[in-house]
C-alpha cells in the first residue's frame, strides 16, 4: 500500500468512527495537537484522530473497526506518565478514556468501588472518603493519573510499603482486546480462584494486551491518624537500622529517603529547610492508624529510641496536618528539581536495600569517570527498594543523554537491580529491557503478547519489538 | 500408536529418566501406589513412575525428555489439595518436588526468603520466626502444603483479610515451562515493572502453565501480640455490623464466621462447647499487633461496644496462647466434620458478603426441595467473602453427589458468586467452570495455555478441556 492509499484508508476509518461515536467522539487537527503525551517533554500526538468513547461497547466497536482496517492505536489515560507510553505516531489513532469517568458502584460492606477507567485517582480517593473508606494508591500525579493508566502501569507511589502497588488494590476489571472482544473480569472478592486470574495480564502490561475500561478497586478502612517526621542521619547503616525498627510498626505507611544531594537542592526553598542540609541522609517517616494515643506513643517511641541509640542527628515532627503536608512537600520537591536540575534524565530503579547507598555511590563514580563534571540527586521509596536518581543534562551532557543511561544501567546490571520500579518501560526504556531480563523471559513475554494481540494493534511501540 | 508400543515408549522414557535422575530419583510400582493424591479420597497415583528431581536443572531435563516423547506429567506438592489436582492417570508421569525443599536465602533487611518449591509452609513460618519475621500464609494443612502447591493454587487460608492470598506474598519465582525452558523470575523487590509480571501467570494456574521450582517470598514483621475471641450473635445484620467495626482495626487478622449448623456439630466436643450452641452465628475474631496495651485496649473496646450496642449475645476471650489455640480449634474442627458429616461434598465459594446469609438460606431451601432430607453446615472466612459449605452424602444422596453440586452451583450462579475461592478447580470442578466464567474469558484462558503449553503436557486434566 502506498502512503497515499494508506492515508485514504485511514481517512475512511476515521469517517466510519465518526459515524459510530458522533462528532464529539472524534477529535482531529488542532484539537489533537494541542494535547501533550507527557508532562515534561510536551510532545503532541502525531495521530490523525483522537477517539473519545463513552462506553465499553464503543471501545469494543472502535477495536473491531481498527482490527478490520489493521490500524494500530495508542491509549491515553492522564498523559502524565514519564516513559513515553502515550507518544503516538501519524500511523496510529489515539483512544482517550476521558469521557469514561463514572463511579459505577460503591459497596461499603465488601469494601469495593467499581469505576470507569478514565476516572482520576484523586476522585477515587475523595469518593472513598465519603464512605469512611480509603483508596491507598497515592502519587504526585493523582489529580491527572487515571484508574486505567495506573492499572496499565501498575503504579506505586508513596504508600506501597503498607498497601502495595496498584496490582494489590485491583480486584477485578473489564477489558477490551485488540479484536474488540470484551472480557468481563469484574471480580469483587478477595478470594477467587475460578480459573486463571486473567486480570493480572492487564495490570502492568502498559496497555499492550488490552484496554482496561472498568475496574473494581479494593478499599480499606480510612486511617484516622497521620504522624509524619523528617529526620536526618549520618550513615547509611543508621538508615537501615531505622528502617528495620520502623517496619515493626504496623502503622508504618511511608519510609522515604533523600540523599544529601537531593535535600541540599530542595532546602534552597527556605520553607523546606527544616533540617540542617549538611547531614548525609534525610528520611521522611509516616504512620497512619486509628488510635491517636497509641499511634502517637508508638511513633514517638520509635523516634526517641532511635535518638537514644544515636541513629538520628536531628528530627522534626509535624504537629498538625498542615505541618505534615509541609514535610511531604520536602520529599515531593519535583518542581524545584525541574527548575534547578532541568533538563534531566530520571531513573526509577529497584535495588537490594542493603546495597542502595553503595549503588548510588557507584553511579556517581561512573558518571564522574565518564563525564568529568555531572550533577545528580538521589531519593526514593527506600522501604520498597525503589530509588529515583535524577541526572542533570548540562551543556556538556545534553547530547549525551543516551550515554548517561548506558552508564547508570550498566552499574545497575552489576547490582541485579530492576530497570524500572514503577514508571514503566514505555517507549523510552525499550532498548534497555532485553539487558535487564532473561532472554527466556523476553521470549515468553512475546508469546503472551502474540496470544492476546497477534497483530500488535495496542500500544505497538511500547515495551519491546516483536 | 497401539497401547503396547505406547507402553514400550513410556518404559523407554522412564529408563532414560532413571539415567538422568539416578535410582532414588525414580519411583515405580508400590512406591508410587502407596501414596495418595488427596487427603479425603485416598486415590493412589496410577502413573507408571514418580520422578523426584533435586534441582531446577533436573526438572528442566525431565520436561525436555517428556516434551520430546510427548508424555504428559502431573505435579505433586503436599498432596493435600481437595480439588483432585494431583490425580494421575496411567498415561502420565508424576513429578514430585519433595526433594527440592531447601531454604536458599533469607534477607532480613529486604524482608524476603528464597526457597525451593517443595518446602512445607510450616517450615517457612518457622524459619521466618528465627529472624523475627513472619510469613502470613496460614492454613490448616500448613504441615503438608508446600510453597509450590500453595503458589499453584494461590492458597488463601485464615489471614487473607490482613495479608492477602499467596499471590500477594510472592515476589518472584523460578519456573520450568512444558518444553524445559527455565524462566528466572526471581524478583526480590516490592516494586518492579520491568516488562510483564510473568510470575503472575504461574500463581493460581494450578500447575498448567509451568512448574514452580523456587520462590522469593515476602516476609513481614512478626506480630508480637495475638488476641482471639469467640462471640455469638443472633442476626446476620449484627454479623455485618461487627465486621464493619472489626475492619476499622488495622490489627484485624481474622474474621471467621460459623453458622449455627456448623457450631452445633463442633460443640459436640465438650472442649469446644465454649458458648451456648443455640445462637444463630458464631464469629472468631483475631487481632495481631505489636503493642500489648494498645492492642488489648482496641480489641476489648471493640467487643465492649459491640456488647453495649446489643450485637453480641455472648463472648469468650482467650487469656493465653493456649486458649487462643483452643478457640481456633473450634473453627478448625474439620476432623469432627469428617467423622460426623462424612462422606460429604465441600463447597468453597465466594459471594457478596451482604448476601452470604441469604445465599446459605437459599442453598438449604434448594437442597430441601431437591432431596427432602439433607444435612449441611456453613462456615468460612466471611471477611474475605469466602464461605465453605459441607453437605453430607447420606444413604439417599450418596449416588447423588453430582446432583448436589448442580443444586448448590445453580444457586451460586444466581448470586454472581465465585465457583472456587481458594481450593481451585482441579479435576473435580472442571465441568462447572464454563458456567461460572464468561465464554470470552474461557477462550482467553485457552489462548494463554496454548501460548505456554501448546501440547498440554502439564496437569493436562486440570482446569478445562482444550
Amino acid at each position: 500500500m502506498t502512503a497515499r492509499t494508506a492515508g485514504a484508508a485511514l481517512d475512511e476509518l476515521v469517517a466510519q468512527l465518526r459515524n459510530e461515536l458522533g462528532d464529539s467522539g472524534v477529535l482531529t487537527g488542532a484539537d489533537v495537537t494541542a494535547r501533550s503525551c507527557d508532562p515534561f517533554l510536551d510532545v503532541p500526538p502525531a495521530a490523525p484522530a483522537l477517539l473519545r468513547p463513552r462506553t465499553t461497547a464503543e471501545v469494543s466497536r472502535i477495536m473491531q473497526l481498527c482490527h478490520a482496517a489493521n490500524v494500530p492505536v495508542v491509549l491515553h489515560g492522564g498523559r502524565t506518565g514519564v516513559a513515553g507510553g502515550a507518544h503516538a505516531t501519524a500511523a496510529e489513532l489515539v483512544i482517550s478514556l476521558e469521557r469514561m469517568n463514572r463511579i459505577v458502584e460503591v459497596d461499603p460492606i465488601g469494601g469495593t468501588m467499581t469505576v470507569e477507567a478514565g476516572l482520576a485517582i484523586e476522585t477515587v480517593q475523595q469518593e472513598a472518603e465519603k464512605h469512611g473508606l480509603f483508596y491507598p494508591i497515592d502519587l504526585g500525579s493523582k489529580g491527572s493519573a487515571t484508574v486505567g493508566g495506573t492499572i496499565a502501569t501498575n503504579a506505586g507511589g508513596n504508600r506501597v510499603i503498607r498497601w502495595g502497588m496498584t496490582r494489590q488494590n485491583v480486584l477485578g476489571l473489564e477489558a477490551v482486546l485488540a479484536d474488540g472482544t470484551v472480557l468481563d473480569l469484574q471480580n469483587r472478592f478477595l478470594k477467587n480462584n475460578t480459573g486463571y486470574d486473567l486480570k493480572q495480564l492487564f495490570i502492568g502490561s502498559e496497555g499492550t494486551l488490552g484496554i482496561v475500561c472498568k475496574a473494581v478497586l479494593r478499599l480499606v478502612a480510612k486511617p484516622q491518624t497521620q504522624k509524619v517526621a523528617l529526620v536526618s542521619l549520618d550513615s547509611y547503616n543508621s538508615v537501615l537500622d531505622l528502617l528495620g525498627r520502623a517496619r515493626a510498626l504496623q502503622q508504618l505507611s511511608a519510609f522515604e529517603v533523600m540523599w544529601q544531594d537531593y535535600y541540599a537542592i530542595v532546602a534552597g526553598d527556605p520553607a523546606r529547610r527544616v533540617l540542617d542540609p549538611q547531614a548525609q541522609f534525610f528520611v521522611l517517616i509516616e504512620v497512619m492508624g486509628n488510635d491517636e494515643a497509641a499511634d502517637e506513643a508508638a511513633f514517638s517511641g520509635l523516634l526517641e529510641r532511635a535518638f537514644e541509640d544515636g541513629l538520628l542527628t536531628d528530627a522534626v515532627l509535624a504537629t498538625s496536618g498542615k505541618q505534615a503536608d509541609d514535610l511531604w512537600r520536602v520529599r515531593e520537591g519535583s518542581e524545584i528539581l525541574v527548575r534547578e536540575m532541568g533538563p534531566f534524565i530520571s531513573f526509577d530503579i529497584s535495588v537490594d536495600i542493603r546495597r542502595a547507598d553503595e549503588f548510588v555511590g557507584k553511579v556517581r563514580a561512573a558518571l564522574a569517570q565518564t563525564f568529568g563534571f555531572y550533577r545528580s540527586v538521589a531519593f526514593g521509596h527506600l522501604g520498597d527498594s525503589n530509588i529515583h536518581i535524577g541526572v542533570h543534562l548540562g551543556p556538556d551532557t545534553r547530547e549525551r543523554g543516551h550515554a548517561i543511561e548506558c552508564c547508570v544501567y550498566g552499574v545497575l546490571k552489576g547490582f541485579g537491580g530492576a530497570l524500572t520500579a514503577e514508571h514503566g518501560i514505555g517507549t523510552m526504556k525499550r532498548e534497555f529491557l532485553p539487558h535487564h531480563i532473561s532472554a527466556n523471559a523476553l521470549t515468553t513475554m512475546k508469546h503472551v503478547r502474540q496470544a492476546l494481540d497477534p497483530v500488535r494493534l495496542l500500544n505497538r511501540n511500547v515495551l519491546f519489538e516483536s
